[in-house]
């Protein structure tokens, strides 16, 4: 298996596109007809709650296979079911590269030693059966990582990435993100930047980053860092972190545009692919379109994601980094 | 239900044990006539492994259910082996509770917003089924939180801290943590006190806790505190989290003494509770009497668990903060 950097690249050069689908299947947003289906099959049971997530997943993967990269499913979505949901994100994933899609796995893990070994191991990795026999589990292409707990937490995950990628936590979209995240640090006074809690992070994501640069020019080692701060993103991606793939998020319901995300852009044009859930998957309920014909939700999610592809398109080549 | 301090605080007085066990179930050190009996009924598959870890966890908690206070089974060791691991943690849970545990789960989740409120309704609340009825599913007493994110990952999981609780990382016992949570912050030249990232998170945690203060007179939010820092463990404990419950790793295995844990105590005498994972649950190796019994597994780790109670409960004597 090639280097998840130059798989990210690869497809998004075959598509022409940057998109990543996040999968974050909020139950009560299913169509009605789906929710109907999984009631009269398995009544008012967990059971159900996995069909229609499933079968909606499926109808979304189908539409979008050809316009996105990459589906992001989102962890806490499918495990807060128990093991039903577990079912379902299981199938998920199955169902998604099958379809050619590459997955990355939203589930912020983290821990230490042996037990972000463990996480490694079944996320990304392999498994020992009691026989000692290796064996994949969960089996995405790449999971995002909270590192909090400094290099510990992280460097199990590399033991994987020569073909699997993981996405660091360094700069989020959301609104509480620079509580911690922009905390500036101590400095001696003839210090030139100001250094903050994320840039140290990023520092670190460069460091864990450089022995798994493909032939691409880019790191499996990705990091994640919010549309919502243009200018943070923009340091970052000239300053900090030049080879890393960043996973995007913000763009759409959190407010950020396309014009944001370009800074988090290389000038060769790559070194980015753009996150967007619920205006994607749920687009039919906001579509003039679409809302009366709820059964449609998959051609709804494929023009949201068609249109996504081209105002990033649109908004690179303005400023000259287009090279799809 | 009460609040979750008061349950831990209620379970310590009955117990008269601040001991909480880990159950980290790394398959390779189960006895081997669990590894066979398992592997005679499944063969050599994940669910000879789920067998495996169920078997043992509940001879585990069986020894040492009126010694310890709480069992923290740490999730990656389940959800790495996916589906049938899954099974097995919840299998665990259900047991750990039917003997009068209380179950910390060490997950260290986090996200935003509505999805940091899916794991905080999976794992400690209720979730919704297709026709709006609200049902438990993973449903833990307590779980560890990562708040990299700031408040917008921690408010969500506040909604239940009515009744369940919260650890979140402070300043954990790993070499590496250093690396973000002891940068040290930028401070007006007259401060009189030097501020770092898991200073900072203190501060945040206690405020996140302050409408969560039982009727101990600590709050079921609460803050993971290395043993391994006595010196800002004693800082952490009296000058910024008085009212904060400590879950307290690194006892043990990590390194860390008796002598360094009481520093997260209060003068009363309480507030927090000390784990240990291998230490105790795999005792019967590092045993002169049992490793050539490992069928009395379950022996050793409650000779071990007891042998923490007391070397806990003596090193508190001697600091006058014996209060159980």
């Amino acid at each position: 298996m090639a280097n998840f950097a130059d798989r990210i690249i690869a497809a998004a050069k075959e598509k022409k596109s940057f998109v990543c689908v996040g999968l974050d299947p909020r139950v009560v947003q299913i169509p009605g007809h789906i929710r109907e289906k999984a009631s009269d099959a398995f009544s008012d049971t967990l059971e159900a709650v996995e069909f229609a997530i499933t079968q909606f997943n499926e109808g979304i993967i189908d539409a979008v296979a050809d316009v996105a990269v990459a589906v992001k499913p989102q962890r806490a979505f499918y495990e807060q079911y128990g093991i039903p949901g577990d079912r379902a994100f299981e199938r998920t994933v199955k169902y998604a590269k099958e379809k050619g899609l590459l997955v990355i796995e939203d589930a912020k893990r983290n821990d230490i030693g042996s037990t972000a070994e463990a996480y490694a191991d079944g996320h990304i990795g392999m498994v020992k059966l009691l026989s000692g026999k290796e064996v994949p589990t969960i089996d995405v292409d790449a999971i995002t990582v909270n590192a909090y707990l400094g290099s510990d937490g992280v460097k199990p995950f590399l033991k994987y990435c020569k073909e699997k990628g993981i996405f660091v936590l360094c700069k989020t979209s959301n609104p509480s993100s620079g509580e911690i995240q922009d905390l500036l640090l101590e400095a001696p006074i003839e210090a030139e930047v100001e250094e903050t809690v994320f840039s140290r992070m990023g520092t670190h994501i460069t460091e864990w980053g450089k022995d798994f640069v493909g032939e691409s020019g880019y790191s499996s080692v990705g990091a994640v860092v919010g549309a919502a701060y243009p200018e943070q993103a923009k340091h970052l991606r000239k300053a900090v972190m030049p080879k890393n793939l960043f996973l995007v998020p913000g763009y759409g319901a959190q407010g950020a545009t396309a014009e944001d995300i370009t800074s988090c852009f290389n000038d060769d044009g790559l070194g980015a692919i753009v996150n967007s859930s619920r205006e994607i998957i749920f687009a039919y309920q906001k579509s003039d379109r679409y809302k009366d014909h709820p059964e449609m939700f998959g051609d709804a999610a494929r023009e949201a994601a068609i249109a996504m592809r081209d105002d990033i398109a649109g908004a690179l080549k303005k400023v000259n980094k287009w090279s799809l």
